[in-house]
């Protein structure tokens, strides 16, 4: 496999040496609610707001994690994380606590890509022993944050997702655990001049297509190379504009996609209309579901590709498109 | 030097190969307005809004830096790059672009600092043979996202700073340019309970003395190793705060110590009171006048320390406390 523009191929094997998840009771009551580590009901997690609901949730992951890996807070050297809301006080209030230096990102839903990217970017180059990588969404922060109060209760269309509330959090280590990531694919900014914020899987669906063709032609590779390609939060909308626009570049993955905002809902009794979407969406199906499969032999190679929107409610108000990022990461189980 | 647990030190060298920096009427008017590269006196950059102001600086100076670093734009492998806005807008529409894979950040004001962090850990690690490292703020779009509508024209206490309309942005490469990225320490989340945000240079002084502190301890040296210390955006009251928290800790930085919102305006005349603030503070007073001052050889050994104070308009109602970060770049002047 050759090193191409927009990857990095690692020597030194990465690996996942634990996962948690956190969720509510929305994520309790879909496919995945069984896998999640650590369920509040009250979706205020015994907070006062929204939003401190959402950095108790990042606390909560982060912990979760670390006692898993079996190693002691102060061995981990950087905490790579962000989240949705504006200036990232989900996670500067989450992670303060734990007196672990931080480099705060901004990757809208594929914050989970990019804190991932980072992590092995920075575990491969021998930087560090062990690093957190994390991520959040909250479904009512994100609704006042982007849309609505909640008390308007106004109606979703069809294209609609729903932000999931949760959290996701993995440390990487040199030894231990059962998944590596083999490499990274990093995205840059696409922008199909998508203005429907109700419709963010079509805005994210090109991002994630110019990324997954990176991915194959940097490595040489193709869609039958991996057993899953799984992106962020896409959804069913989204899902078939992506395949299309690999279809026209010449690659079919419709035999080995999903997408993490069709696995961790059921769209049928849940109302949750096109999918799960947010940070946690991809985090909470990395670290509940995806690595569980490879845990169990059941996939061996998975591009793992969370997928953001970049809006603010500014941007939106002013007129402005909504560009879309992915981030790829290579994930393969350990013979 | 031995490596500690907030710092890398590096062993390839990585070079600063070319600085940009864009300001605007107030920034030309200020000490250091015969430096910057690029002024318009126009706030708004020929474009509708403060945020696309905001993004057209974060291009002109990427373009700039590109340009005066003599090399082709598709030699540049990632982007490290953020703002203040929330959802990190200025800068998604501002690489978008330039067609580069983008690694998002949030630092707040400490973002050059976390950048450059990043964008010299790539590079050490032999991922990319150039990257840019940026950030940006712009004081009309800054207000409207965390304090007041500028129509309002509400009073500013003494302790407030005033937001720098300007972007910088360097080139890191292998080879050439006078200045190289020795170390880092990267901060953690600081918190002192401070819940003015009219005086944040008192919020980000404990986050900067920590890192600070560290950098010191991880490395074995004392403040005379650096001809200057320069943090971000402490202004003179938090100039003050850090310059006590030191010395409690036994490192007395008084001789050696300025701030970038100290220089880059002239507070008797420019009505700045504590001085200036912002991403864009510490990226422009970077890229026009600490740079040139270790070109011209007149400072060896600099430590930059950009401040960040985390708040959102969200958790300031909400009554939470303004945490601070910051994170430290040793920079050196090459024989």
């Amino acid at each position: 496999m050759q090193q191409g523009k927009a990857s990095i191929q690692f020597e030194q094997p990465v690996r996942i040496i634990s996962r948690a998840s956190v969720g509510s009771k929305k994520e309790k009551e879909g496919p995945l609610g069984q896998l999640i580590d650590y369920i509040d009901e009250d979706p205020k997690f015994g907070k006062n707001t929204w939003e401190e609901a959402e950095s108790q949730m990042q606390f909560l992951a982060a912990q979760k994690a670390i006692e898993k890996a079996g190693i002691s807070q102060n061995k981990i050297r950087y905490i790579f994380a962000g989240d949705l809301l504006g200036q990232n006080i989900a996670t500067s209030f989450g992670i303060m606590n734990l007196n672990i230096p931080l480099f705060g990102l901004y990757g809208a839903c594929s914050t989970m890509g990019e804190s991932l990217s980072l992590g092995a970017m920075t575990m491969n180059a021998g930087y560090a022993d062990y690093v957190i990588c994390m991520t959040s969404s909250h479904f009512a922060s994100a609704e006042k944050e982007f849309r609505y109060p909640l008390e308007y209760g106004n109606q979703r269309p069809f294209s609609a997702t729903w932000t999931v509330t949760g959290s996701g959090a993995v440390v990487l280590g040199k030894e231990g655990g059962m998944v590596e990531v083999k490499g990274i694919t990093t995205g840059q900014v696409i922008d199909y001049g998508i203005k429907d914020s109700m419709n963010m899987g079509a805005a994210m669906a090109p991002a994630a297509a110019d990324t997954i063709y990176h991915n194959f032609t940097d490595f040489n590779i193709s869609p039958d190379y991996y057993d899953k390609i799984i992106t962020g939060d896409l959804g069913y909308i989204g899902q078939t504009a992506l395949i299309d626009l690999l279809k026209k570049k010449g690659y079919d993955i419709s035999k080995v996609h999903t997408d993490c905002g069709i696995e961790i809902y059921d769209g049928e009794t849940q109302d949750t209309h096109a999918g799960g979407s947010g940070c946690g969406c991809s985090a909470v199906t990395l670290c509940s579901y995806i690595l569980k499969q490879m845990e169990e032999r059941k996939w061996k190679r998975v591009l793992f590709v969370p997928t953001g929107a970049l809006l603010s409610t500014v941007s939106f108000n002013e007129g402005q498109s909504i560009p879309g990022i992915a981030h790829a990461v290579m994930l393969e189980t350990v013979n």
